[in-house]
């Protein structure tokens, strides 16, 4: 069966789950439905990425046709940095649910730590980094009254539990110190060449599952011509990564994902084609060696890159100083 | 005159100033005598230092022999982790103000963003990083906490001004979304192999003056033996560093400095050696070029040094991840 992560909430979250971003509206029903006919259980959403609609409908489909039953699903959801403010948290998350067609999410996560002033959906929805034009406008929220909110949708049974996205350690040691509800997980940017060993330690010692996100590096990133995304030979076309799925008669992408597996994170790839959807969930069926393991780890060069000013405001490049 | 930075308190701070780390007991009095004697005037201390009683000493000697008046220096000094409890602030700032033999901190910091468990002053002082023997005893003092309590002491006059050191930026947007008083100013690690651009930038934006430590990179580190800071030429040794001083007529370390303060950080460069107290203060009496600064950001490497395993705890690497 397929390997699942257990949650400090008690819950059991699937390791190999998939992902949202930059799944296109057009498709994102068909995309979704695929994905559970191919086996996924766990989703990743957003409100930011803006297909919550679609990707329910999706949902809706399989359940309907006794493909899978919602409590099979592990559906998981994140707070836009527009919503920090206590009081928006569950008006958003209440709408999110709607959106989705479903009445609890399984994990619902503040997607950066970034307080940003309410924009009523009424207004604009999803509402992005923007207040409008270039314009970046902070919030009052500080981190301790949004996770106190967090906290009462679990309370309130609205996610079974919570956690963050793109915390840096310093500021989930700070969480750590008010939490009533601890975070359950945390979801990084994670790839060999942004292996983050302290911060996956940290959250190891305090009980927390990391989930990462861009598993294959800047491939994720080509489509914004980030210039170090672009300079740099994708992953899946190193003669290292190549060499070592030739060896296991494997892909390089399930390598990838199998070096993060067997390093206890959970993933979350994307893709819309169905061969590859399979193709992910079959990375855990196989084992890499310590040695591969090593060789992987040691392409870290602390290289970021979900950070393209094409689509990070510049006034916000500072979040992971 | 020597160069000041205005803070965001009203109050000037001169743009040069005198480290206290890692000198010694035995010579921290007349150090710190002839420091002010060769024209210095900020000195930045800390409980951690465990030389301000000494320090202190220094600066009585100064200002009894009329060199200088207690308002024409600049005193810094730092909240050790064990005392991040609310109710622990004002009582070790009163025994630090004791220990140096003055009235007010024109500065004083919260030295790094990790509370630790309470260890009394007459147990254990400087307290250091571990409870006893290798434990580290995480405290519960929120950074909100902490940050209330340092308010009070601007209140009461106990400090004229507060900041942070070793604040990574979101830690730093959080605290400004409660601040009632924001941090004046924020020292970090910085020279050319951590640049840490989008981090002053944040810290610019925000009106926050930061203060560079170990601008000399790699050298302030050799003694322990740090593998990556000994890998590397020490920065007053490299080539073009060398280059760009002799141009100059000047120093490597001179360069060094410049290169900070040219980019409108203040320096708290340390010596024990005379002539480098003058040589390195007078390091604001020329100016690079525009490209020379731009060679030296360059070097950036995104390096840090300031978390050698054998000073830093184990368990708290995670510290900048």
């Amino acid at each position: 069966m397929a390997p699942v992560i257990k949650l400090n909430s008690g819950y059991d979250m699937p390791q190999v789950g998939f992902g949202l971003w930059k799944v296109d509206n057009a498709v994102a029903a068909d995309v979704v439905y695929n994905a559970i006919k191919a086996g996924y259980r766990l989703f990743d959403g957003a409100c930011d990425y803006g297909n919550e609609v679609e990707c329910g409908k999706g949902v809706a489909r399989a359940i309907a046709e006794g493909i899978v039953k919602r409590e099979e699903l592990f559906i998981v959801s994140k707070l836009w940095n527009t919503f920090h403010d206590g009081d928006k948290v569950e008006p958003i998350v209440r709408k999110q649910l709607a959106d989705w067609g479903i009445d609890y999410f399984d994990l619902y996560l503040i997607h950066f730590p970034v307080a940003l002033e309410y924009v009523d959906p009424s207004v604009r929805y999803p509402p992005g980094w923007h207040y409008q034009g270039d314009e970046i406008r902070p919030g009052k929220a500080t981190i301790q009254e949004t996770w106190t909110a967090m906290e009462s949708l679990v309370d309130k049974g609205l996610s079974r539990s919570i956690g963050v996205s793109n915390f840096q350690a310093q500021l989930i040691y700070d969480l750590l110190r008010y939490a009533r509800i601890r975070p359950a997980t945390l979801q990084i940017e994670h790839h060999p060449y942004l292996v983050q060993q302290e911060l996956l330690n940290l959250a190891k010692r305090e009980g927390i599952a990391v989930t990462a996100y861009s598993s294959f590096g800047p491939a994720s990133f080509l489509e914004f011509n980030m210039k170090h995304a672009v300079a740099l030979t994708p992953l899946i076309e190193n003669d290292t990564i190549k060499a070592i799925a030739n060896k296991h008669g494997r892909t390089p992408s399930q390598v990838l994902l199998r070096w993060a597996t067997q390093r206890g994170l959970a993933i979350i790839p994307k893709t819309t084609r169905t061969e590859l959807m399979v193709s992910n969930l079959q990375s855990v069926d196989f084992d890499l060696t310590e040695e591969d393991i090593a060789t992987i780890t040691a392409f870290d060069r602390n290289l970021r890159f979900n950070q393209p000013s094409n689509y990070f405001p510049t006034d916000l490049l500072w979040i992971f100083g």
